[in-house]
Order: structure tokens, then C-alpha cells, then sequence
């Protein structure tokens, strides 16, 4: 089937290996009359590439030292600066190639990566920087994720993601009401995207250690959506916890995802779980005749109940494990099924922390821009 | 869009409402020639009502007493005990609805429960029983499922599910190599259906406990797939463990899900959750011209990995939040937007446990019966 | 894949064969608060069998004498009276099936039928009645197609089919401006259902003899929907005109259609064949600021341009071919490749032009719900 | 939705503008390990521009003369010459653009065109040589058609399209036993490509004659595919015939569509329409156990029965309307609502006989592929 388009309507296809001649994607079902320019692409791009020109000073010690523009070109779906409803292609060049730096990797499998399911099923692959399963791919997600985002704007709707864990050093809560330590303008001021200086450079120094060593950290992202209108989902199986979890998952490291309370929830009792309703206090969203605007005591939800928005904050957080490429010697088997060691050369992040982020920020808007056309149907009237 | 179907080549659509004329499903693309009988239905649907005549001598502390036959019927797509090839359609009716019993929630929003927000979508719902929203919708999911598990065991493929926690109780870990204290025979003799006589016992304690508190109990259930040929999956946004995940959290009380080692990963180091390759011990799968077979010295991946199946079993863990529907009193608002105590009345579980499980596992069989079939078209020659 | 399913936000999913336990559809994504009752879906479904209780006095000339009742049945997404926003599923049992009329078919393949590509693709079928390709299948389009025009009326959409030619019959055209001969109100008066009675008798004379002579009849049915929104369709591939056609080819009988004047323009000069535009007379359809409403001198496109609905009448007609059961013996190829004779008993039309009009009508009401739905999400703003 | 995707397993996605940066087209699903190079892109690409240094040397009387080099270039999922199973992307820049001969347009709805339904979907548009609505969009689908046709020439199916009819003057039938005067070898030698020299040349002059006085002609396009399995189809929405008329009524000017003896077979009766079917001459295809392989003496189906293929040839026509720009003046609205005269300048076709045919059999290739791969999930073993 393939399996690289995403949304309904709004949809993008995403296209491009590692070290084949670019990456990209096209959005189809954007709707018309969105300012939007490659400006706006290249802003998300380069938060994709901290320690470069990025907005997040990194100092290197967890982050590939890849150097590539990440340049976008808008090649349709776009007039005079507004988009016209017609698909829009983005295409990003791949700059900075050195396949023959993959060379030892032809004839191997790599524990922890694609390279050995990949065959199993095509019986071929690109094994240059992992082919189509590198995360280099995420550059078309970030590129269709930002203009997603340029239309949730539009909407009022805003999407924020941090680093909630790296290295087993975990940040502060941003809480309800608001926890003192967790601070939203140190998200990006950190080479590690936490939202507390103390806890970026704890973990920064944990990273650097395993770095040094060979080996390399795992870390967990938050992500949280504001000013959502209720009823954002289509039961029973679109749901929207159940599509942003699917668009999660589809990362390449990631391995679990839980929504508000989540693993914690499992552990308690009905009676301190459920989110009683009040009135309201903020309530953002219109509302059909009939239904009272309402607001939430607490958050265990993740603003999401039956699968709808509630009206409160959307709110979850996705695992990712340790980057399975490391320097520290492994076994593993070759091409003819014998046991061979290995370990990694080139150029590879030790935690994918911060690098992640925006990409689960673009997933989230993916997802999200999806459903608010979505929701255009519900009503006959 | 309505979003009530679920899979690309092997199709569910699923349809009902708790008290309307029935709830079912309709399964499009179910491969021709396979055996099936309503009897194969009715052995999975009578799984999820444990402590009546179910396999799992419930003792009723922990699940609703509506007494529903759940005779499944199927109305297409099945001749002479084979299927067609063609939809089949299975319809289940509501046999024991006591509408009456919810007309106090008719203008109320009940905490943890998808009311509101379904209200806010649609301007209008069922309130009975939940309506859609309610439990007794995935009927139409067990069916289906019961369907793509006589696919999967044509190909060999078996799906099992267990609880592994419920009340704060930790069931043993099946574990790699097999653990002594879990039971594979225990999971459908104890009314929890846990892998472990003690924990299920202590469980249920608890949760009668919470019971006769008016409070309930949130659990998770862990599930794993034998016998899968690496390669299920379509990279890079409809992966094994993406579909997956969809699936699972479009149940309705799941807040989570994690794959292998999940949560704990995101904490460890590379060179620990790394599964290196090593010669094959008992691989499972056909493999095209030239990829050798292997196994995995450990399974922290959960056997799956860039998105596709490993041939290693596949293996997740879902949390659901306690049962919303409590006797205690809560707080909330009502249609006019005034504040209203509810404690609820009528017929509810006090922990999804034993019932979910059946249900997790025609999710899984729901996703692999697809993926097997998608697999299909993935080589020219 | 199934390919039971068809439309992306006002969505069908049919099932059912000829002589098994019933056929229906479940329709998902249509809006919710709209009214609808069983009885809105039988006086479509009695269109559908006229000489019975339908709108058509039918001499029973042309059309089988299968004698069903039936009986829609709403099995969910309807409380009290409207739509829920939640799947609609709806049962038509099979009444009288007569299976062993069938047997001297068992091992047969007809001439004209899909029995042996059926056997061909699927290694089985259900032989009864022609089992799912039957044109009893049309149950529930029609049902669904009355969903789908309950919401079109709400929109002010309006949708009239005819028989435009029997036997080689030719009824007059409607015509812009009309045509005296054309009586829409002659359309339900007459066996046939063509818009001038001497025409219907003419043809009816002569269906009468080739079904005395054992032989069938093939007829053109044309369509015209009113008061169409300007910009309906979703170019470049789901264009207005391309899902229309996909739909009416989806019809077991139909070998062509045409738009507007169709081959007659393929043979023209652009000067004749261009619509050119005019100031509006009775231009129906919100526009976008900025768009003055305009109107057509003709209409040789049938109100499609570039996919698009124009504002003017959306116009086609479909070919159907004769019926191919025919009493007449034929040659033909039994189970084993041996040279056999068939001769049809059993029950069948001898022109499919009655009948087919109201599923001609459904099938044009599930395209346009659609597109009604999808254009929702056009702009922006 | 956007609706630029067309495909379920063998999918394109298609994008770009006429005077853009760039068209083409992205195609998910593709099986691994098919040789595949941009020169066997090119090369139907070259054939869409007949008249430059196509295969048909077009004497220029009937085609653009827009002169672009249309030089392809694979983008992603390919490497070392073969298919990776992942996104084949391509792109063809825009190279001849001149944008400001379209400026007498930008506030004017041409007759014949999208310009107005476009603008009123859209509320904009970019109006230079019809933006997204242009013939040049057909680019990208050639491209993913060649793809399409390297897979299908992988399975022996072969697929051949000519032009049949130009400007009135009629092609002969290729017949069944073959015509004498149709010759397959002329087709690519004359520059209408029509089976027949004596035809082409009558034809020509007409188009000439109508070009000069500023006017236009139609043309009808026929094509038959060689060599399908029995079985391609999937009923009851996704018939081989419903989704070929949908890919060909996504042409811009097509306006109908006829498989076999299409609108004849409408006047005809069944005992001539209906194709016997005989003991096999040249059978092409496997088939499961228990199924004879057949013939038909006849092939008025073309080729199918109740949606599927029936091994017989695959043989539909399309009916193109009469190019709408044209220089002679013709009346129209302007964007403020007011009367005005248009006489189109710039570049265009008389006919789009020669450069739709490459289209037709890339279309029909699409459509194709998809049902080959999706055939493969028909039977359960």
C-alpha cells in the first residue's frame, strides 16, 4: 500500500531517503487562501537542526553534526504568497551526503534499527544512513507539519512541545495551576528543550557521559495543544487520542505514548480520575444551541474523553528509546547470517530530545488540522 | 467523516448504539475460502461477558449484570460454511434495555464520560447507556475480530492477551526466558483473567473493596502475537506499532500504550535496550532470496522495529483509567449549565479488566489480518 | 480491499447476496439532526420494484415478478427520529427466495453474467440468484441513497432520473429551454418511466415481444440534479464528473455514460460545443466575496467544467445493456470446460429501464452528499 | 480532501501548477525490485509533446507549441536502478513559462474552462494557463503512469491506446478477427496517432481547416489492455469499469465514456449483446483450482463482467470535447459581473487527440497495477 500518506483531508505524502536526492512531502487538502511562504517551513526546519543555526544554542555533545541548509522549496499549491487548495509539494535537498561512510554497513544489520525487517520485506534496501527509515525522513513531516500549523493558527489554536525527560532526569510538571519551576521560555533556550535550566543541564551533562562512552540516552517528550473546540475527533475509531497516538508511533524511536494521568490512571481509583465538570472558567470554542459552555476540575483526561476534545488542554506524552546507533562494539549477524561485530562510525545524535520535538509538535498539528476540517460535517444544519 | 471504519484491505465498519435495535459490523475484504460460523463469533463474544455462561467464572464483583445473550447473526458474506470473499455482515441485537433505567442522565454530562463532548460535536445524542460511547459498541469490534483471527490461524498466527495489572496489583511478566510464576492455562480460570492465581486473587479483592465503596478500579492488559512473519507494517505512517496504538487507544477507556519496554526504555541507555541479532534459534517466517533468518538475544523492542514486525513476538501493554461510572457522588453541570451532584445508578463494571481483554486482542487481530494481506503486494516478483 | 465502501465523508458500506439471510448498508458520516424514518427509506425501495405497490402501475411486461416486501429496518444512528451523527445501518431481509430455482445454474456459467471472472477471482461463489452480483445488491444502495437525498433536500438539492430510452425508444430531451413533449410528470405515470407517454408505450410494445421471444431488452437513463452549489467535485482526480461515473459504472448493467451532449460534442467545433457565460437569471449558490454569479447560453457540459459543478444543471445519461437472462438458449461452459445450453428460468426483468431509475437517483444523491460535505472544507476563512 | 491522490495500494499523488515551479507526482506502493530509470519516464513523457521530438512527427497544425524539454527527474525510491518499495517521487520543472500571456485573463472566466467554478470554490485561483486546472497537470499523471506501465510489463500485461475518431472523421475498429485497414503500426506514425494513414490525413486537414478559422475539434480515444487475469475488480463500488470511467472522466475534457459496444448495446437486444462463452483459444491467465479456462466468442462486455476482467481484452472509449480555447471571440463575464469578448492568444491545441493518448494508457496503467496488487488478496490460502 505504502503507507506514507496521513490525514483525511487534510493529507500529506511524505517521500525521501536518507542520501537519495531530497526529501519531501505534499500536502493535499489545504484549504485556500492561507498566507504562507517557505519562510514559514524553513522556521520549523531549522528548530529541527539545533546546534547549527537553530533557535536552540546546542553545544553538541548529543547532536549529529550533520550540516545540511534544509532548504525548502514550495514547488506548487501556492500564489502569490496564499495557498490556493491545489496540493503543496515541498521539496528539501539532500546537501551534505557521504554515502561511502555507510559502506561497512552494506552487508550488516544494525541491533536496534530498521536494516534487517526492511529486507525481510522488500528483499532490498538503501542502506545508506538507514535509507527511507532514516530519521532524516522527518524533514517531511516537519515541512507539511508547519503549514498545518500556519492553518491552526488562523483557528487560534496553538501547539507546544518540550522535553519532559532525558537521560533519566526527568523536568518539572507545567501543572494546573501552573508549577513555579516549569518555565515555557526556557523550552528553547536550552540545547535540550526542557522548560528548567537546572534539569536541561543535569541531563545535558548525563548525555555527554554516555556519549563519551559510546553508548546513548533515551528521553520522553510532552506535548500540549490550547484553545482546541470541542468535539475534535470521529469515534469509534478515529478518535482523537486514537489518531495522535498512531501519528506518535509512526516515529521512528518512539515506543509508548500515554494521555493525561495515562499509566498512572491504570493505578487509581474512579473517584480521583474522573475530571468533574464545572462552570466554566476560560472555555475557548462554539458551541451548538443548546450545550452550556463548561470547564474541567483537573486534566487526567489529557482534554480528551470518548475520544473528542473536551475543551481542555490536549495533553500527552511519547517515550523514545535510546538512539540504537552507538559506538560501543555489539554483535550482530551479516548478509550470509553469520556473527559479525559492529560499531557505529559517523555522524549520529546520542538522545533524540531535542531534535524531536518539533516533529512532535508537527505530527500533533498534522493531526489536529485533520480533525478541525473534520468537524465542518458534523451538522446537517 | 464518521470514522467508523478501521483498516485498509481487511475492513471493520462498525455500527450501534448501547439501546438501540442492535449493535455489528460489516467486514470488508476478508480473503475467500475460509471457514466460518456464528459459533466462531459467539466463542469470542461470550469472552466478553465473563460471569455468565463465558469461559472465565466471573464472580460478579468487578462486572455489570446486564444479562445480554449476544447472538450473533451473520447476514452476508458467508455460503455453504464459507466465507465469499464478499462483506460479511454480523449483527448482534439488544436484547436486555432498560432505557428507563437512565433517564436521570438525560440532561446531565457525567464526569469521565464522553457526554459533553459528544453533545458539543453533534448538538444532540442518545443518553442512554452512553449511546455509541458506550462499552457494549465493541460487540461489533469482537465480532469483526473473531473473523480476522480465522484469517490469522490460517496463516499461523496466534494473539493472546492477559491481564497484567489491575488495582494496583502486578501480574508477572511472561518474560524472555518464560517466567515460573506466569501461567498461560491461569489467564482464562481466574474471573480476571491475570496470568497468576495470588495476583488475581488480591486484585479482586481490591476491587471488590472499591466496589462497596461506590469507587472502581483501572487496570492494564499486555498482549502478545506469536508466529509473525517479519516485515508486517507499511513505513512510515501506517507501522505495525502506529496501527496498533490506534487501535488500542480507540477503546474507550485506554489513556496508554507502551511496546516492549516502553516507559522504561526512554530511561535506559542504548547499549542495555538495544536487542542484538544472533543466529536463528526458532524463526518463524518466509524470507525472500538472500536475507539469512535471525533472532534477538532480547526483545525490548517488543518486536517490532522501524515500524515493521521482527519475527520476534510482538508485544504491548495498554493502561484504561478506572471505570467513569461510579456510585459515589460527583460533581457536575447540567444541560442548563448548573451544578448537579450524580451518583450513578444502574448496571456498570468496576474495572474493564476481564472484559477488555477479548476486546485487545480482535484490535490486534483487526490490525495483523490487514497487515498480513497488505504484505502481500509489497514485491514485483 | 473489499470495495464495498464507497465516498469519503458521506460513506456507504454495502452488503448482502441475492439469497442470503438480507441485504442492507450502514452509512457513516451522515450529519447529524436530520430527520429520517424507515418510511423514507421504503418509498424510495418501493420505487425500486414497481408492479407491485410502486409509483408505477407496471404491466409487469418488463420486470421480474419476485414478489419481497422489503421491510427497511433502521438498526442504529436514529433517536428519536434523527440522526445521531453515528453510523446508520439498515437491514432488508430476503422474503421470498426460491435457492433451488438455482440449482440447474450450480455448475454453470451465463452467458453475460459475472459467474465464471466471480469464480475466477474468488476459487467460489454462491451461485444462487447470482449471489452478490446480483441486482438485488441494489437494496442498499437505494437505501442509502435515501439517506443521502434527505440530506441533500435540506441543502435545496433536488435529483430527477427517467428512462431517456427503451428498445430503442427514444423519449424526448428535457431541454433548455424545456421541451413539450418532456412531462416531468409523466415520469411515475408510466411502466417505464419515461417523460412522454407514447414513447413509454412504444417501448413498452416492444419489450412486451422480445420477452415473448425470450429475449431482453438493454435502455439509456438519464439524470439531472438542480440547484447544485458552483465548485462540487475534487479535482484533479475526484472531479464531480469522474465520481459520477465511477458510481454509474458501478451499476451491474451500465456500459457508458455521457455528460452534458458527451460523444455529440466529441464530434463538434469549440465554437458550438463552449457554454458561454451571461449575467445570471436564476443563479443558485453562496459565493465567495469577490465572485459575481453568473449564468450559462447553454449547457453542452452538463454543468461540469474542469470537474467542478457549474451552478448549471449537473446532466447525464447512462447505457445500460439488455439484460442477459434471457429464455433463449445459449451456448455456454459448464464446471468442467464441456460445451453446454442454457436456457434461463427463473425470475427476470426483460429491461432493466424501470427499476434502475431510482437506483440511478441513489447513486447520484451518495455523490453529491459527499461532495456537499467535502466542500466544507474548501477556504480557509 | 484535495482529491489528488487516485489508488488504493499502487497510489499516485499528483501536484503543480501550469506555470509553477514545477509538476509531478509522488506513487506510494510501487513493489520493490522493479528496474526502473528516469528514461523509461521520459520516454512517455516525449510522447504526451508529439510534434517536437516525440515519436509522432506532428505537423503542428493541431498542437501547442509550447516547447519545454520536460525533463524528469526521480527524486526518492530508487536506487541502483531499482524500486526500494518506498515513495517514488517525481518532478518535471516548468521551463517555458511565459505568465504575462495570461494577464488579458486574470480577471476574465474563459468559456469552456474552470476559471469561474474554480474561483468560486477557491474564492482565488492562479489564472495563468489555468493554474492547476491546465492540460500540463497531465505531466505528472504520464509520469506515474510510465511506473505503473513498467509494472504491469513486469506481469505481461500490455496496454495500447489510439485515437479513434477526429474532428468527425472515424478510425476503423481493430475488430474481432482483426480489420484490415486498422494497422497498430501506424498509431505512433502519423501525428494524430490513428490506426490508419488515409484517416489521419482527413483528419488532419479538418483540424487544420478548423485552426485557421479560430476554431477547435473533439476526438474520441480508444484502448484495450492485453493479457489481464480474470478477476481484476472489486465489486460492488470498485469495478474494473467504474474505476477506469473515474480515471478517464478526470481528464480535463473528457466527457464520456463506453466499455465494449457501450451505447450500441443500449439499442440492442441480449441475445445479440450477450458474448458466449467457448472452449478456450488463447486463455491468458492463472486461475484457482476447479476453474476451466474459457473464451468468448464475442467481446461486446469489453472485457467485463459485474466489475470484473474477464481475460478477454479490456476495450473502452473516451469521448474528449472540442479544445474551449479558441481565437475566435466569444462572449463571457468579467470578475466585476460584466459582459465582455475574449479571443484566446497564447498556445493551445486545436485537438487533444495525439497528446491525450499517452495519457489514456497511463491512466488505464494506474488503475490496473492497483487492481493486480489488490487481486492478490483475494483468496485466504
Amino acid at each position: 500500500m505504502g503507507g506514507n500518506s496521513f490525514g483525511t483531508l487534510f493529507r500529506v505524502t511524505s517521500f525521501g531517503e536518507s542520501h537519495g536526492p531530497g526529501v519531501g512531502c505534499v500536502v493535499d487538502g489545504c484549504p485556500a487562501g492561507l498566507l504562507l511562504s517557505a519562510e514559514d517551513i524553513k522556521r520549523d526546519l531549522v528548530r529541527r537542526r539545533p546546534g547549527h543555526d537553530g533557535a536552540a544554542p546546542q553545544e553538541r555533545a548529543g547532536v549529529s553534526s550533520r550540516n545540511e541548509e534544509d532548504e525548502p522549496e514550495i514547488l506548487s499549491g501556492v500564489y502569490e504568497g496564499k495557498t490556493l487548495g491545489t496540493p503543496i509539494a515541498v521539496l528539501v535537498r539532500n546537501k551534505d551526503p557521504r554515502p561511502d561512510d555507510y559502506d561497512y554497513l552494506k552487508d550488516l544489520y544494525r541491533p536496534g534499527h530498521a536494516d534487517w525487517p526492511w529486507e525481510a520485506k522488500y528483499g532490498f534496501r538503501d542502506h545508506r544512513g538507514g535509507g527511507r527509515s532514516s530519521a532524516r525522513e522527518t524533514v517531511g513531516r516537519v515541512a507539511a507539519g508547519a503549514i498545518a500549523r500556519a492553518f491552526l493558527v488562523s483557528q487560534g489554536i496553538e501547539i507546544r512541545a518540550w522535553t519532559s525527560q532525558a537521560a533519566g532526569v526527568d523536568a518539572p510538571e507545567p501543572g494546573m495551576p501552573e508549577s513555579d519551576a516549569f518555565d515555557w521560555n526556557e523550552i528553547e533556550n536550552n540545547p535540550l528543550r526542557m522548560p528548567d535550566k537546572a534539569a536541561a543541564d543535569s541531563a545535558l551533562e548525563k548525555i555527554k557521559n554516555l556519549g563519551a562512552q559510546g553508548d546513548s540516552a533515551g528521553c520522553t517528550v510532552s506535548c500540549i495543544a490550547l484553545n482546541l473546540p470541542p468535539g475534535l475527533g470521529e469515534p469509534v475509531f478515529d478518535k482523537l487520542d486514537a489518531r495522535i497516538a498512531a501519528a506518535m508511533l509512526s516515529l521512528g524511536a518512539a515506543k509508548a505514548i500515554e494521555f493525561g494521568s495515562g499509566f498512572a490512571a491504570s493505578k487509581g481509583r474512579g473517584s480521583e480520575t474522573n475530571d468533574c465538570l464545572t462552570p466554566p472558567t476560560d472555555f475557548a470554542g462554539e458551541l451548538p444551541p443548546g450545550v452550556p459552555p463548561i470547564s474541567f476540575r483537573s486534566n487526567n483526561a489529557g482534554g480528551v474523553l470518548g475520544g473528542l476534545s473536551t475543551g481542555a488542554h490536549l495533553r500527552f506524552t511519547v517515550a523514545f528509546k535510546p538512539v540504537p546507533s552507538i559506538a560501543m562494539r555489539q554483535e550482530t549477524i551479516d548478509r550470509r547470517g553469520g556473527k559479525v561485530e559492529i560499531a557505529n562510525r559517523g555522524r549520529h545524535d546520542v538522545c533524540v530530545a531535542p531534535r524531536v520535538v518539533p516533529v512532535v509538535e508537527a505530527m500533533c498539528a498534522l493531526v489536529l488540522a485533520d480533525f478541525v476540517l473534520l468537524k465542518r460535517s458534523d451538522r446537517a444544519f
